[in-house]
Order: C-alpha cells, then structure tokens, then sequence
C-alpha cells in the first residue's frame, strides 16, 4: 500500500496506512449478519455485541484494567475528555492542568470556568517540555477536584510524568485525568502504574484504528455525570440513565463498525509490543532531529537530542511561515506534515512559538528510515 | 449477498444489509491517500476533507438545505438530539413533547429537570399514534421554548404532523426540533416544508450508512451551546469554540470514513428515491399485518391497516412473552425482529403494553414479499 504513496508524516494526527486487518475486521462487520449491539436478542445483535466486547477487552489488557466494562467508548478522545471533564466538575471547583493542553482539555475548562464558576491553574511548562513539578505541588490542594495533564505534548513531544503528577494529586484528595492522545499505542499507559482515574484516548492514531473511535477509562467508584442521555437498550423504563457500566456512559448506537476496526488495530500494536514501537519511534525522531539540526536557522521544539520524546518533531524556520513549509513539502516532495497551531495555544507559548505555528513531523510504526531521509533532503532544499 | 442470510426485520434498530457501494466508499478512504480532514492543508488532508463536504452537501440536497454548513456530524441520533435539546434550553424553560419520543429525547429532558429546572409536558399520543392536537395547542404557549417531536413513533409506527406542530410552536415564539430518526430516507423530511429549526438524524438507518453516523440541522440564526468543546483545527487560539459552521458543533476528529459511507448509502437513497422506498415499506407493512392479523389473540399497535405508517409494525400476541417470540423467530426460522421495551416506556404506555412490551418487525428499502410471507407463516406456526 505504501508504494508509490506519499510520504506521510502526520501520525500525530491520525495514522496511515491502516493495518489491512483494520478495513477486514470492519468489512466482515459491516457485510457479515451484524446488526445493532444491545438492541436486540437475536443472534445478529448479538453478533455486534460480541465484536465490542472484544475491542473492550483488548483495551482492558492494554491498559492493565480489570474489568472490561471500566472502559467506554466514545467517538474520539475529544467526547472522552469532554465526558471526563464535564462529568466529574461540580460549581466552584478547582482544577490543575498544564500549559501544553490541547483545545480538547483546555476549551471544556474554559466552558466550565465561564459557566460554572470553576477555576483553574495551568502550570507552566519549559521549552523542552519539561512541566514545573514545584508549581504544580504549590496549586494542587485540598480544594483541588481535578489535575488533568496531557501525556505527551502534541507540539513538543515532551513525555510527562504522570505517575507522578498523579501522587501529588491523589494526595490531595484530586482526581487525576490523563489526556493519552499522544501516547496510547506507542508508549505504556497503564491504569496500574500510573493510578489514574480517568484516561482518554483515541482510537484512529496509534492504536491503527479507524476515525470515530475512542475511549474513556473511569475507575469503577468513580460517577459521573454521563455526556449524552439516551436510549441504552437497558432498563428503557427508567427515566435516568441505568447505573450500569458501559451502558450509563454509552447512550445511543455505537460505531460498530470502526470499534471492530479499532480491534484489529489494538491486535497488531499488542503483536509489534508498545516497547518496540516507541523505540522504533525515538530512533526515527533521532535521526529527524540530527538532519534538520544541520540546517541554519531551523530550531526543533521539545527535548533536546537523546532525551525521551513520543514520535514527533515539531520545527521551526527562520525566515519561512511554518504553512509555506509544509505546502512545499507536499507539492514537491509528496510529503504529508502538518503546519499551525496544532490546537495548543499555550503550548505555543512554552515553546516561544506564539504567533508563528510551527511544522510537526510525526512518525507511526510504518515509518521508514527512507522516508525520514526523504524529509532531512527536502528541508535541506527548501532552506537554501 | 441476502441468499443464505438471516431474515433480517430490525431496520429500524439499524438497516442491513449496506449497499455494496457503502463499503466500497469506506475502504477507498480507509485505505487511499487520506488523512485527518482540517487538521492540515496537505493534499491527503483536503482528501479527507473533500469526502466529509461531499457527504454534507448530500445531505443538504435531501433536507432542502440551502447552506450544507448548517447540517453538522454527530456520531448517532442520541448525540445529536442531545446536542440540540442541551444547547437551547436554558433555567427554568418551558418544553412540549410527545408520549412517544425516544429515550435520546425523554432522558436529556428528564436529566434538565432535574439540573435546571425546566419543566415539560408530554402529550398523550392514541393506541393508534395519533397526537392529541388540541392538547399540544394548549400547552404551547409564550412561555414554551421548545417543541419536539418524534417524526414517526419507532413503536407504534405513526407518522405526527410536524409541519402542523411547527406552525403552533412558531406561532408561540417556541422552537421546533424533529426527531428523524424513523423517517429520514423513507419518507420526506424536508426543511422548507416542515420549517423545523433543528433536525436530528441517523445515518445507518434508512440513509443506508453504518454505525457510528448521524448529524442535526440547525437553522442558520440559531446558536447552540455546543455539547463537545475542543480542537477544530480552526482559530486553534481562541478559548472559545469558534463560531463557524460546521466548525462550532464538530469539536475533535470526525468519523470520515462512517461519514464517507454515509454518503454512498445518501446516494443510493435518492436514486431509488425517498417516495418510491416509503411506498414499498408501507405494502410491506400492509402485507404483515394482514397476515398477522389472522391470528387469534395477536394484536398490531399504531395505525390501523390502510392508514400511513413508516416500516415498522409492533404487535403483541397473547399469552406469549415478547421476548420468547423473537427467540423463537430467530432460533427456528432465522428471522431477527427485536423486542422488548424499545427505549419508550411513553409510547407502551399509549400502546396499552408497559410491563409486557411487544415484538416489532421493521423494513428496509431491500425487503423483500417473500420474507414478510416467511414470518407470517413463522408466527403461525408460533401461535399454534
């Protein structure tokens, strides 16, 4: 599938190509005798039923959770954030988060501060990526309700030490949400390990899945205020949501067909091992930041050069726009990267790049070291 | 692709099987050249884009549209009515409704009541489906803000005068939101002549896409507070959602390759076209309950025979259990109908069955003489 394609180096965005196991397992969904999941006995319902609690399950063994049903699905890791945020923050609440949020997170916050009176604290973070743990200990107190930090920077790359943060905040009585957009599938989230209440993830980018899939963790004594009210299939007579899990976090029909996706998907990042793609992906980012560093005036953003970093390298050049990069890269070079603001507006502040966006090059687990040479050469040129 | 399958008769749950075209859309942007849509001004990018707008116009043709930015994406009909009932009701307001909306209309006003106060009454619907106007008209009144109503009950299969039921909502300053969820592409639902201010569909029932698809009109002067805050890939620094259609509504990655099925299975509705589809499901419907009919003790709800109805027909037999009857049909006949309660304890209550529930067989655009004839002769063979 790769032949003859573009070069494409937007993974952060979503990934490509999908496993060819991906469109199968959603082929023999969609064409196979499967109908609506949960709103029916027959065996066509039931069908669906089954394929999603396959991919439920396969998420509950990647992410350490015991029972399956802790975990439910949404349409991308926006819906999950939103459930998550909207869910847990009551009028007056304080929240904790960190300076390198995407929109996801920072945009509910901002909703809630101008509609329910919450406040919140976004915690500084360097231009490496680095967050500052001592200021993060000073605002997260005994009126904190919640910290949420992104896992890894979607523009610095930066890995944040979440096990951590999550000490401080269970400490303090908080409740820690993790934004796992950036490193589900390429880097170890684990309930266990990190103790986090709640994890959102999406579906459509390292977990090989299709668009329209995602998820949220919530620890079982955990309840929220569900984000859509609906039908269930389950206890249709009650008025309220049933307090049933998936169900009470799961109104209305699901995306069958992109969960059996999804699936497939989880199955070939659990045969790879999450340990031999993050590797596979550091090494790709190494030799991107070692080419591009040879050029004048180009600064990449985040950690420095041998230091951890998820599988993508956002840069800046001096004297070009960040769009007219990338716009050339694609039109001469067939090379998909993404140019902007990257839905992180703070972020841009921590990496100085306010105003100007950057060019992020991200890596997948199909990356080849052809096609991140393809990319040094081409921004050799341009920059001449 | 239907010889050998399983009777199919839940197309109101969800239509199967998908015209072959629905997967062929999804695998060529599943698998060709096409990224994350709006996340970037690459070529793979715009691919995605381009689908998502193709989708979006077609959709715009069917509803009478005239502007395909003021029909926005959701991932099901729940997220959409959600959206809708959510983003205009405010404190204390004042709703009408029916006895046989749906769950993903009672349950999000159910869940304002209790956190906002609002107040709502709910019109008795008739055995037969039929709405009590003059109720309706006396309950509309200044105070109102908003009226919604199922367009056809998925119980009892009545079709409610919403271009009647708009005129008083208007005419009462009040908003008017349809529930499509059984009728959009089997029968017209059309914006201009409906005047409805919001429209909430699915995607994978009669439009003939898969799971994981629906949307909502909104009438261009109308604004919502949305019901996902997040990323939109534009004015990425703005705390606000920004205030661009689609943009404001569609926080977060969409579902582009459900979206990029929804828009075959559009086309495959109007070149079978939405008249000649309602008129083949009514015989159908007809057909059924002629030969249910015959059986002793066994009783149709909605509309009687010869009168309209969408492709849905719920019955009752007495002295079985609604749940044994479709085990049996699927068990021994192959024939997968749904029972149970179908998410409107409102609408048994109308039909005179709370506490027993009923069997409901439902058709599709591809249902065939012979399968209604396979499951009259399934229930006779039942009831004996």
């Amino acid at each position: 599938m790769k032949t003859g394609s573009p070069i494409y180096l937007d993974h952060a965005a979503t990934s490509w190509p999908k496993p060819e196991r991906v469109s199968q397992s959603m082929l023999e969904i969609l064409n196979g005798p499967a109908a609506n999941s949960g709103r029916g006995n027959y065996r066509m319902a039931m069908n669906a039923g089954r394929t999603i609690l396959q991919t439920r399950t396969a998420l509950a063994q990647l992410l350490q959770v015991e029972n399956a049903n802790d975990i439910v699905f949404t349409s991308n890791t926006t819906e999950a954030l939103n459930l998550a945020i909207k869910g847990c923050l009551r009028e007056g609440d304080h929240v904790v988060a960190t300076m390198v949020e995407h929109n996801s997170v920072r945009r509910p916050l901002e909703y809630l501060k101008r509609t329910k009176g919450i406040q919140v604290d976004y915690i500084p973070v360097s231009a490496q990526g680095v967050l500052d743990m001592a200021e993060l200990k000073e605002r997260v107190t005994s009126q904190t309700r919640l910290v949420v930090c992104a896992h890894s920077s979607n523009l610095l790359g930066s890995i944040l030490p979440v096990e951590e943060i999550g000490k401080i905040a269970h400490a303090a009585g908080a409740l820690m949400l993790i934004d796992a957009a950036q490193t589900i599938g390429c880097y170890t989230v684990d309930v266990k390990q990190t103790g986090a209440d709640m994890i959102a993830f999406p579906g459509h980018k390292s977990l090989l899945g299709p668009q329209g899939t995602g998820g949220l963790y919530i620890r079982p004594e955990l309840e929220l205020e569900p984000l859509l009210h609906g039908g269930t299939g389950s206890q249709s007579e009650a008025v309220e949501m049933p307090k049933v899990r998936p169900d009470q976090y799961e109104a209305g029909t699901l995306n069958t067909v992109g969960i059996a996706g999804l699936g497939a998907g989880i199955r070939t990042v659990m045969e790879y091992g999450i340990e031999k793609i993050y590797q596979h992906e550091w090494q790709l980012t190494q030799q991107l930041m070692q080419g591009l560093l040879e050029i004048k005036g180009l600064t990449c953003l985040g950690p420095e050069l041998g230091m951890p970093r998820t599988g993508l390298v956002a840069f800046t050049l001096e004297g070009f726009d960040a769009a007219e990069v990338a716009f050339r890269l694609d039109r001469q070079y067939q090379i998909s990267v993404r140019a902007g603001y990257h839905c992180t507006p703070l972020g841009h502040m921590s990496a100085g790049t306010t105003g100007r966006g950057a060019v992020r090059a991200s890596v997948g687990y199909s990356t080849t070291v052809q096609e991140i040479e393809a990319l040094i050469t081409a921004m050799k040129q341009i920059a001449q």
